[in-house]
């Protein structure tokens, strides 16, 4: 079966994709990707849950019926990306690495891996070949809606401390999080009255906070994810560890502080950096302007900064608020914000995989920056 | 008449009082403060724009016809707090003072003025006394929702650098902010589908903005106030110039990045603070709780974090999400919210008013923190 798929059928010689997670929030945008950028694959199956088994879902302009996830569906598999919790991840990317196929995880299991790559294929594509279990991880969406950013500078002018405030948006807790939202926004419309008295806003919104630990609609909430030692939330040990991974910097000063805020999607950030060198704004802009997967946009005479509002389904980190420190010419401030489902999860992904893809081509060209 | 108002038929010696902007948004949780807190005040005057004059608002459960602004209003007046435009308050707070009133300024008019103190009555209340000019002014909102907690900080370990990012509501642009946010919520619900494309919420939100420079409603603009030198905006330099001042640390290293974000009321920040000497967090614990005008409220294994949505309408400044640097035990990283149009702005001006007050009475008390 999986030599008929592959190559020979679907795709004259181009390589099976398997897309495991093909149902959740993050899987819905991988679907339109697929769709919609270069065509590198022959297959592309579909996994999820047995509970979501048998759905059809379109891809490609076809429908797909979606497999429920066993070890076969990765018969003939060359690459298989995951969007799934970390304890799905943990247990099936070995299985799915054993049958053949390169993994392309984006759930926390494997980040901090030593044998496991952190890639961001505008920052350090190598890294890919690097990958002794099988398995290349992609970052937590906070990292990487700043990270192409950072690594465009850091190049020229060496990152030496970052200190980083999230606003955070609803889809970084799926889908879940997503329809919480919108139902918390439902109900307190045409309350004119509330978000004046302490309680208003829970009282409107009820017991049902979804995934969120207070009421997400007219509030925000410093909290994303769970809690580690010395007050820290897991998502803010995320955006320190694994910038400080893809950017080879291991022991680079990173303070994060996570916050969600209203928002469907789009994850935004304001970042405090300091560099080794003294900083040329004009330079600055030059870099950010010119860089893959980045959009200047700072034009504030004219009132143009990146608000989620317009960058929601685009697929740049676009950059704005670039201010020189007034104390230290080493320092820079920026807001950043970029869509936490597309660059933030399923972009990412869809890019390592194409580096992968290449590789399975008889044209493949090693992965390049 | 203003002798027979001063004391005598009113107050039994108490000062009187005037409320320059009384129907404004800062006005009306004026009137909420003056009719709960220790009444120290004779009588209270109203007094507005022409256009709001005569209207009749409850005070201390008494109804007081609003006055036209002008200079017979401030006949006899021993305190006049102006809620009013910067462009107002450069115009008239002098006249109130050269009648004789002390002014407690609300606007930006005066507060980097060499000749005009810079108050918090917990942080520095001494300085109410050096006013050569009758005037004394009110920080800014972003400021206020967190100098508490910094000068609580500071006169432990002396603050070195100060890095922020604001989570700032709709009220700190006044009424028609909070009209505006409430009008684009009520817009946008029910639309499960926004949010996932760029423009989306601008189609639905339409042209009116109000006060902001983009929607407000499902998304964060990073902007407010006005374009300065270096791309940075007013709102930013206030937080900068006005912590220096308060705090008295001229030279104070201080990036603000300012964030406007869907909440009626509460301003809250994400703050990254350096002192001099390394911190012991379980002191920082004890300092925060034991300092006026301060709620430490930081158990996050319970889930206990500030949010605006449990701050609005209370009197302190939350704090919450305590982390030391993993980086430099001389760093603190926290997250504070306080309620912008109370501390933020009525508050504090009535806590100066009752400084002054004293200053009135024959058993007044010298300003003491």
């Amino acid at each position: 079966m999986s030599d008929v798929r592959r190559g020979d059928v679907a795709g004259q010689g181009q390589p099976t994709l398997a897309v495991v997670g093909a149902t959740g929030a993050v899987g819905s945008v991988m679907l339109q990707l697929l769709s919609t950028r270069q065509d590198v694959w022959g297959e592309i199956r579909l996994i999820a849950s047995a509970r979501s088994a048998g759905r059809l879902l379109t891809v490609r302009g076809e429908e797909v019926e979606v497999l429920p996830l066993s070890e076969e569906c990765f018969e003939g598999v060359d690459v298989a990306m995951f969007d799934v919790p970390d304890e799905v991840s943990a247990a099936w990317a070995p299985i799915a690495a054993a049958k053949g196929a390169v993994v392309v995880d984006n759930s926390g299991a494997f980040r901090m891996d030593d044998d496991v790559p952190l890639v961001v294929p505008e920052v350090n594509p190598a890294e890919i070949r690097n990958r002794p279990r099988g398995i290349i991880a992609n970052p937590n969406c906070t990292t990487l809606s700043m990270i192409v950013a950072l690594g465009a500078l850091h190049r020229a002018y060496v990152l030496d401390k970052l200190v980083v405030a999230s606003y955070q948006a609803a889809s970084g807790a799926g889908q879940a999080g997503i329809d919480t939202l919108y139902d918390q926004v439902a109900k307190v419309a045409g309350h004119r009255e509330i978000g004046t008295q302490a309680g208003d806003v829970r009282r409107i919104v009820g017991d049902d906070l979804g995934p969120f630990p207070a009421p997400l609609a007219l509030n925000v909430v410093p909290w994303a994810g769970s809690l580690r030692d010395g007050g820290w939330s897991s998502e803010e040990l995320k955006v320190r560890n694994e910038s400080r991974k893809i950017l080879g910097i291991p022991d680079l000063p990173v303070s994060a502080t996570c916050v969600r805020v209203p928002v469907v999607t789009t994850h935004s950030l304001a970042i405090h950096a300091r560099f080794e060198r003294e900083l040329d704004l004009g330079e600055v802009r030059e870099i950010l302007r010119d860089s893959p997967g980045l959009l200047l946009y700072d034009e504030p005479e004219r009132l143009e900064f990146p608000t989620p509002a317009d960058v929601v389904g685009t697929d740049p980190t676009w950059v704005g608020r670039l201010r020189q420190s007034l104390d230290d010419p080493r320092e820079l401030e920026m807001f950043v914000s970029g869509d936490n489902l597309r660059k933030g999860a399923a972009l990412n992904t869809a890019q390592i995989a194409e580096l992968l893809a290449a590789e399975f081509t008889s044209d493949g060209v090693a992965a390049e920056d």
